[in-house]
């Protein structure tokens, strides 16, 4: 039998990490790829670790990369403010979405595939609740498949790469529960844009209330450590 | 008058210097980067630093990802040889590939094209002297410019970016003679794999091969400085 490879995007979320318990299921080796990019949310990495470990992926690898010299986000920017509980709703676009990040990750993601001679990228986007980041369209997904299956040496000796991003159509709530069915224990996750060091969640920003009124929707116990 | 913007991917070698003073001469404001990718050829740094001070680009920007965290190339591992004169030919691609490279810069061109409302990026990818690179295909170069067209925050308010690759299908003798014609002064730029630190180069490797047989064909004196 021959073994499947999947590189896998970890924010040490609760997103990502319900992916790579969906990829390991359908039978992937997985290498999950973490970013040190100047995000102010730190403590992702820190968590990005720890499901690693937890859920026994083959490799974990953090590669650092300065977004700040780019710009133009409230994650990667301090002069930028991120927004609290009802100030999301009327931007187009939120302040959060950062240049090109998913553009910017999966091409390295894209790399490491290459390298490991992985068949498939897993990335845990969603169009529901992120539907103003331009990068989470379908469409763009598929544009960026077509690109990475031009891109590599891979490519041209005939191997496909295909990208996998599972969570797409689904609601907060339905993501947790099909996590929930795959045994994910979300206390290990970190959500929050501005978690302490010790990853306690604030409660009050974009991230914090679609993830709270997600478990709410799954009628599922939230186990986020929040500070207050 | 509007201003045009442009992000140009330079190496502070020939070809990209080329391509900025294209770029200049089509009326662009341009934006210089370049990566500090834990690339053996470190001189190359320099070089774009002092290309961009002699050519007068409005910005230069050097970004940091280490790439040998990802490794599989001649040019980030240490542990695969630089091929030297003659050892090229065989291999449908060179050992000198770095997996994903150009989607990786491109992918960090987008995010700053986007952070400074650039309309374009320029590349100097070229098709007749590296045919063995996948990622420099016009093919490739057109699905990566339709998936940028949806990646970002500007694609949806429909600014539209091209991605130009001026030197696509010329000679390195024509791209000199171009270069000439535009007043480049190639003795700043260095294209060796393995320059040593005044940037001098070897005069072996494939780079340094194809640079010297590019200044005889366009009847040009050679103005890089040779180790021997």
């Amino acid at each position: 039998m021959t073994t499947k490879k999947a590189v896998i995007l970890s924010s040490g979320g609760l997103d990502s990490t319900t992916v790579i318990a969906i990829a390991q299921r359908q039978g992937y080796q997985c290498y999950s790829l973490s970013f040190d990019y100047g995000q102010r949310h730190r403590v992702e990495l820190d968590a990005a670790k720890r499901v690693a470990e937890t859920l026994g992926v083959e490799e974990h690898k953090v590669v650092s990369l300065d977004l700040r010299m780019i710009g133009g986000s409230a994650l990667t920017d301090n002069s930028i403010d991120v927004p609290e509980l009802g100030e999301m709703g009327d931007a187009k676009i939120p302040v959060t979405y950062v240049p090109a990040r998913n553009t910017i990750f999966l091409s390295i993601a894209l790399g490491w595939a290459e390298v490991l001679e992985a068949s498939a990228i897993f990335i845990g986007v969603n169009a529901v609740d992120y539907s103003g980041y331009p990068d989470c369209r379908p469409e763009y997904l598929e544009a960026f498949q077509s690109m990475a299956n031009l891109a590599t040496k891979a490519s041209v000796e005939g191997r496909e790469l295909t990208i996998y991003s599972p969570l797409l159509k689904l609601s907060k709530g339905e993501i947790i529960q099909l996590g929930r069915s795959l045994n994910v224990d979300y206390s290990i996750t970190v959500s929050c844009y501005q978690a302490d060091d010790q990853g306690r969640a604030c409660g009050k920003c974009d991230s914090c209330r679609l993830r709270k009124a997600g478990f709410e929707a799954a009628e599922v116990a939230d186990p986020t450590q929040y500070i207050n």
